[in-house]
């Protein structure tokens, strides 16, 4: 059985598992204060052009966003985020778990925009009854997004200026963010990530390691007492090594960069193998997550050779399937999966 | 620099380092719903010799007891706890930080007394106010405890007892378990754990993996929803494989077992020998921790060669160090500290 | 200066005030364990012919949401309600202060429609991946709505047979429930709420009380050890015979019906003088709140004279204002109010 | 039957009435920005003096804690209390409820000493784990405390000093404010507790009104947007007017002190009866509760007569039981009450 149902079904990139062989039995002390922490933390600095950046290491994206937006939000702030965000529907409730609201604003493919964005902000504020509604208090966005898309610089420096109009920090959820990086139509890099956001995370599970995701507070404004936070909540690794062995082999030689292009290499070849066979895309991904509708006979017939997931359900008809590729995507898979798609009339 | 500060100063075990490698690229899906989970359970059940547990796989102690604790008390409820208990004292208010209050009661070497804890749930339900106290919902314990120390199978029988009287059920924090289970000096196996503990967790992190920790509950009473809570704590692991493949090989051939064994020898002999210098022990441990009561001096003198942990100051002249083995400790280390530390005049 | 800003403008009912003065200095236990409290419970078991109805008192309707809603819910659930909803919009964020996400769905004049709330609860449970999502746990609508619009008891019915369908509990915010009561448009009485509702509160310091809302749990559903958890949640009023007294009062000899009619009767003549003069309404409410469409240059002539409260701005030259009349609106006030507003060319 | 089980068994005083009767139909804006609350701000800063307090009114006690509590501390952070605080144990975990631990260290009737919460905060920072541990963020004290006694001036600026070497906040709970101060064994004023808290409440429940308590922040150090927080906790009175009539009429012409100095005579009336009569004190209380130690069939005999509260049981023979007068207590009730207990053989 093919699986293209996500980029998590492998473990972790060869160098990276290595990497963990080979320094395994040194002894270093416990909860990221070890010598592999810092010097992936360097490593992801210079890759930030961010030499001031505070760096920290937790395990998983849903326990990213909630320890990260709870740590960075007053108690009577919520976090905006766009109505298909990560927070607002797939993480079981994680935020308000916190003790926060996440107040959702409209989504195009996944974004917000600048406009809207400031529009919503300038609505509460005018509200004479604000005092009785949860403040706004950072802004939530993700890159990719949930579907696959990416802002361009203009964007994300759109959304940043009015983040700083109103003076609420700008997170970006980056658990894809190597194949955001990676996309041959992209203008977005790392450091241009460092200047308009305020706080962001580079995604490890996703992107070939077997789980961890690092942190980056840019302007100087990491939460008071962050590793505490991260405890409360449960969200520490005594073996704070094995994150930080993870990166240090992640960020060394290109490898993060590397491992993404090829997966996005893999996505591109198999979009243009299934346009070239008549399919239509629900979206156009540049990243490594293709949406593409099916009749719903279609979708019975290839859930007996491949995994996939079923996004959702545009009419009683049709369904959108999402195919994912990964670093550990191989280019014989993929086309297994293009010669078991039939032909379809154009 | 030896490090005898704790029991996760290394990585993992070489045959959890090897399976993780083994099954690297075979392709599973996510969240724990993979084969070697599958097979880590079955062989967890066998070895509880509870054939109808339900078992889950979490990353780290801190985050299983507050997930656990969470999941099993209503919200009135709060957690009885030894006042040195780890949830009490050590996790930064994670229990807390779930709405829950922690309800200290003494401690004798780190155990709490059958007797005492039945004096103070029928206080607590005979007291005319108890509609505006935190009620008594659970009852934490950890084997070994903070001391190092043991309960026996007739402790652990009474106070199994008197949870039931009352009808809430006795969790145990296994972070250590497999030390607790290796000693020469119990009677309490995994299946009287699993007889008398209604949840309790068998400790990866401190004997052998990477991370995690194996969750079971015995009496067909895991928490309704249990994995969509696990994802609101942000505890939920992506690719769940590397807990099920890291318990699926501690599981293996008895290696949970063996290399914990390895633990207790390296402390007896370094128990033995420091006794044999002349050294007085703060408490009789029979697991891997050994405290010893050091005059101020000789501690500053060992912190040149050694990292140790300071574990309390019994008055102005004198500190108690903890020093712990692990699985990974070897006998050329525990002669070298033995070297480093001097005779003492009897 | 006149206000039709809102409903709690004033103190209380003069025979609220008196029955308070006249028990004053009788010693009653507290915490709602006197007989005031006894005595208003059986009253209102009795006017919703429910005799085995569990009723408690709050102080406030933010607070009642709040106590009822985190108590019915499972910790991993959330609360289904209009988008328009005053726990979605205007509570400060209390109810994911408590952990719970508020799951917005469209609204039509406030309400929800049995039809959409069945598509939305098919659609939760038909998601592969529903258990990475908050589940919906019970249904919140208010009647009166947030527009002052009325459910049918057609309506009550469908929405009602959909929760039970999915076995969630139905639960209506009644802070105006007695202007809801008394419409003149309106087929719902408290026996058809205690019938289809499985919790309830009527609102107390909207319609009459100096504060107060009694909280109605049907279907023998009270939550476990429910005054706990409103102490807890810093509910518990220490002399609960305030809350008592005044609900005792409210349900004796028909007040509480008789001054929510006298509201209604001073609204449907505000409505119909505004009519008159041409005036156009934004929503056709059939209660004690009337929403007027004024052109921008009306809003703040008005504003000399008179409060009111500014509800939204449908374009850029108008704005929604909301006129609410209550027990306490004199006749006399409402006249001078119609003077006020000038003829409009019709 | 004869009541002196609680301070709060009977109403408000007439004049808090009168002036909610005498206010009732004035039309004025809710959520305390009316100008009973705005009068009774002034009173109350003057009765401090402390001309730039900012002061709020919250309804009971155990919510005021909460919200103060709450919105004082960072997230990481726990208040430090008497073991015997009413935080502690008699609030259903309220103060855990949102997200923050009691710090629990040991009482002297009640009290905290300036020294071992100094020894607390001194061995906390200097513990290396302490990032580990939930960092104490505030001190909570009660005057009168939960057995009735004073903090003396020097003991109050001893804690102080404490507070500001560490830079907490000191926080006093005023539940009986007024029967501390009226006590003739105090030298204890407003203008001291303003001087060296940095917040207290009035308490108004338990003197005199209705409900209410009123929060004072003395060092322009109230939290950021505390109205919201507030309605987050479900703790704002849409007709704050309730809580501005009250403590308007209890500062008035002094009321609020002479009402508490009537229960502190009507106290002192029934300890110097008691001692007379043979009776034996549990500890000396200065103010308005009274405890005593009775042989287990005094107090069956006692019960048929009198309301009184069960405080604890030092041994099985005797239980020590309170007696509380208050603003209302009648000297003919306390006449009444000596007459039925009997002369003991001294």
């Amino acid at each position: 059985m093919l699986s293209f149902s996500c980029d998590y079904n492998e473990g972790a990139h060869i160098k990276v598992l290595e990497k963990l062989m080979e320094t395994n039995l040194i002894q270093v002390p416990g909860y990221s204060e070890d010598k592999y922490c810092q010097s992936a933390r360097e490593k992801i600095r210079a890759a930030c052009e961010c030499p001031e950046a505070d760096v920290f290491f937790l395990v998983g994206g849903t326990q990213t966003n909630m320890v990260v937006i709870d740590s960075m939000l007053a108690k009577y702030e919520g976090v905006v985020s766009a109505v298909t965000g990560h927070v607002n529907g797939h993480e079981a409730g994680a935020i308000e778990f916190t003790g926060h609201k996440v107040l959702a604003i409209p989504q195009h493919e996944g974004k917000i925009r600048a406009g809207e964005l400031e529009d919503y902000l300038e609505a509460f504020w005018a509200d004479e009854t604000h005092s009785h509604m949860v403040h706004p208090g950072m802004v939530y966005i993700s890159h990719p997004t949930e579907y696959g898309t990416l802002y361009t610089k203009d964007e994300l420096a759109s959304i940043s200026a009015v983040c700083r109009r109103f003076d609420i920090p700008l997170y970006m959820d980056g658990a894809r963010m190597g194949y955001g990086l990676a996309s041959y139509r992209t203008d977005v890099t790392l450091p241009v990530i460092a200047e308009y956001c305020d706080a962001f995370y580079i995604g490890g599970t996703k992107v070939g390691a077997l789980c961890g995701e690092a942190v980056v507070f840019t302007k100087k404004n990491a939460p008071k007492c962050f590793m505490t936070i991260v405890k409360q909540h449960g969200a520490m690794l005594a073996k704070g090594r094995v994150l930080g062995v993870q990166f240090d082999a992640l960020f060394t030689d290109n490898l993060y960069f590397e491992i993404s292009r090829h997966a996005i290499d893999m996505a591109e070849k198999l979009r243009k193998g299934l346009e070239a066979k008549g399919y239509s895309f629900y979206i156009d991904s540049p990243t490594n997550q293709q949406f593409i509708v099916l009749e719903n006979e279609e979708v019975e017939a290839l859930r007996e050779h491949v995994m996939f997931s079923v996004w959702e359900k545009p009419d009683d008809e049709h369904t959108v399937i999402r195919l994912a590729t990964s670093w550990a995507t191989t280019e014989e898979n993929v086309d297994k999966l293009l010669d078991l798609m039939q032909d379809r009339a154009i």
